[in-house]
């Protein structure tokens, strides 16, 4: 059943995405590259999590589809520019060539942009959400994705790079490069479905361990999972010798680790006030997930 | 008389950058690299026209520094992007080491990322502006500066290299790639001081021809500039076998076609009904400009 909710929000939000884009007079390079990466085939969960946290509390989900939409296209534009030679270098990203190996660097940092610059667009054009709601949207996204959020964690990431760091260190960079923008999908989705003050602080609070199970699902995974589902190699990170949850704690202690953050969130869900039933699936899902 | 209504304006504009930035929490790398290139000491031309058009209708100056900083760093990212290995390879800018030279490119991809996404915090966080003028200010800077814009400019401008094109693609490519943060530049000024709707289509003509005005001068002065002022060496656009004016119309005739833009402008000028004195001088200075 969560399953067919994921699914179904998914194909909403890919019909959402690409009618955005195919709305554009732009060049067609310029497009193409742009679509290429949007429909790379993610698993679109910062927009799914939008959604349920909005129905949590909201009734009809296309109010929050520009604000969705926006989130996936920022996730995407920091993908682009995080594969980029400068950056990860990397060739690969599920399974397809890179924006920069499928076009070029030049154009993949212009589609990164773009993306970037168009998200914004999309919200400040949507007709069914008020000044107010635009304004609050446009603060938070920025907020959580900019200088002080997304972008600081990619610059402490490559900074971290053959480091020792502690584990406080590796969860600061974690809850910037990838918490904050799991924030803004719960507390966005919250917020345009006029939850009150204190159910907002608990799905913070939520959002805030869900990013780390995120996480450490993801270090396990480089571990223990399977290269066809994840879509990359496995072992990369030892390899590499990046600071991870495993190396840190070992393969059980980052298993007990991660149950006790499912356990943290769903003692904030409970304080949400409202039928919490799907973000609570959510939570298994994120946790269990084997890509 | 201008100059010193440039450089007072030029001023607390700066002030302003070096306020918002100081204020971030960030790694200090991140916020050097962000200085750096704000600090390049470009000469603030958009700020300065955003200002100008704000004061032809609008009393207190205060009022769009927001949009002005949001302007100029969204300029700079731009610049920041443009010079990279990938896209122009550009070692030095206005005297100064690149930013990826300076730094590194992960580094100047990032602090690019950070300035376009802090342009759209910092407006939508002005306690001057209501939420109507933050949302029509941030629809008005990301359709001027996205994919529709000056990003499309980009890749357009790329796909002509080493092509021979028309002065009506050239004009084109002109117009997105600088013409249309001119027009934000005189068009959000003009909105926020509360201009009628036929003053804002007369300005936004005005801004067209500036757009124009402006590059016309640009490729002049790329064979009659001297390099010490203008901060790089003359001659490269014919090096690099760029369609330009004079190549188009040759030196004469590009002059020619700068008077003609000039006269345009002001004629555009006569239709936003108020005293234009500042435009008109910006125009004049803009026409005759050495660097």
């Amino acid at each position: 059943m969560l399953n067919d909710y994921i699914s179904s929000n998914q194909k909403r939000i890919e019909k959402e995405i690409n009618r955005y884009v195919q709305q554009l007079s732009i060049p067609l390079e310029l497009k193409n590259s742009m679509l290429y990466s949007l429909e790379a085939g993610g698993k679109r969960l910062r927009p799914v999590l939008l959604m349920a946290s909005y129905e949590t509390y909201g009734e009809d989900v296309s109010k929050v589809f520009s604000s969705a939409v926006a989130l996936e296209m920022i996730h995407t534009y920091s993908l682009i520019h995080d594969d980029l030679p400068a950056m990860d270098d990397d060739t690969y990203r599920r399974g397809k060539l890179t924006n920069h190996k499928a076009f070029n660097e030049a154009t993949a940092i212009l589609a990164g942009d773009a993306l970037l610059t168009y998200s914004f667009e999309v919200i400040s054009s949507d007709p069914l959400l008020t000044d107010r709601e635009k304004v609050e949207i446009i603060n938070k996204i920025s907020k959580c994705s900019g200088p002080s959020g997304m972008v600081a964690g990619q610059i402490l990431d490559m900074e971290a790079e053959n480091k020792e760091i502690s584990l406080e260190e590796l969860e600061n960079i974690h809850n910037l490069k990838t918490g904050e923008l799991l924030k803004f999908a719960i507390t966005a989705g919250a917020y345009l479905g006029n939850a009150t003050e204190e159910q907002l602080e608990a799905l913070e609070e939520f959002s805030y361990y869900l990013g780390l199970i995120f996480q450490v699902q993801d270090d396990i995974l480089d571990i223990v999972g399977d290269e066809n589902k994840i879509g990359k190699s496995v072992g990369s990170d030892e390899i590499n010798d990046k600071s991870t949850y495993p190396k840190l704690l070992g393969l059980d202690g980052a298993m007990e680790r991660k149950n006790d953050y499912v356990n943290r969130a769903k003692e904030a869900l409970k304080k949400a006030d409202a039928d919490v039933s799907n973000l609570s699936a959510l939570t298994d899902f994120f946790s269990q997930r084997d890509h």
